[in-house]
């Protein structure tokens, strides 16, 4: 189900292509959930399973524990892709790609596990599981994998021009849009690194990166 | 007040200048709220006045009209500096800077809007408000700043090297740190730009901007 959203709804989109393309390339998202009655928001790495979206962590976390037991919960995932610089503060604004999930959150059983925690290495890192060992026993018992369904949402998108006013565009203030990504930088080696090991193919790989 | 984390303490900053830094540093929040017994998270901009985080939007946005009207929040702040490669996926990780504010907000007068509109800005694009025409009395009007007073607040850091066992210090796998950071690309003209305005100051000294 697609909720609606009530402000700026020209912004609204609805196509799930959209959405799985954001969450494709963001990989923070904040949970809400209600604790004694007040909302608490947590900060996490969000990947897509195809139809949901995983998050995990560990089994001691106890905002883990509450979504893995079925407390109801919001997720938004959030790009802000640019300034919109217009010619008036009023007009200027951001682009932004916003996503607001609802649901529920399933833990995922031990058989589950191995493959989403691949999948959010991978994500992360594209290339990274082929250079790591595998994970021990010890590790996936240690880990909580939860998974949100894409079920509920809604999306918004802000990716256009400065609107200003006619009076506003007749005079002498610059106007236009400055893109905003992260982008990453120089490798650094742990200092407990053996001499001789190459930074691997999946680091150099990542965007922005030498 | 500080509120204790409950999980991963010794990443657990209590110095109020490390607050102020990642407040300083982004401007993407995320509200959390309770509407009808359901959490909701909203993303929007947020802006550092002091002891307080300001966030401003359209005086018919309904969830700031719930935080206007006092409903219980907590707003994170949070950023994604980097990337900690580790010799297991178990042990990488993210560098991070991870606030979470609670409180109630108060909506600014008329009176202390402007000073705040203008603060919003300069946070956003330094230097753009001398670039700008003054705000009118319609746009004051149209335009709902918050304040939610920086008192109870907890803040985690994760800026470590990878902490591998020596078991897997001692194999071939590459460990280290990535950096990332959002950089601001060229900027693009308004298609209703008139001709021989050039980029101004203001958007020349964005971080990243050629």
């Amino acid at each position: 189900m697609i909720t609606e959203v009530t402000r700026l709804r020209e912004k609204q989109r609805t196509d799930r292509a959209e959405l799985d393309a954001l969450l494709d390339d963001v990989h923070v998202g904040h949970f809400a959930i209600v604790r004694d009655g007040a909302p608490v928001v947590f900060p996490t790495a969000v990947v897509r399973d195809g139809d949901r979206v995983l998050t995990h962590g560990s089994t001691g976390s106890p905002w883990l524990r509450a979504l893995a037991a079925g407390a109801p919960t919001s997720l938004a995932v959030t790009a802000m892709d640019g300034l919109v610089v217009a010619r008036s503060a009023f007009e200027s604004s951001i682009h932004y790609r916003s996503a607001v999930l609802f649901g529920t959150c399933r833990p995922l059983a031990d058989a589950e596990k191995i493959r989403a925690m691949d999948l959010i290495t991978e994500a992360l890192i594209p290339g990274r599981v082929a250079e790591l060992r595998r994970h021990t026993d010890k590790e996936i018992a240690a880990t909580q994998v939860l998974a949100l369904p894409i079920e509920t949402w809604s999306l918004k998108v802000s990716d256009g021009w400065p609107e200003d006013p006619p009076e506003d565009v007749a005079g002498d203030t610059w106007a236009g849009v400055v893109p905003l990504a992260p982008r990453y930088g120089v490798p650094r080696p742990a200092p407990d690194l053996r001499p001789g090991i190459p930074v691997p193919a999946s680091i150099n790989s990542l965007p922005g990166a030498p």
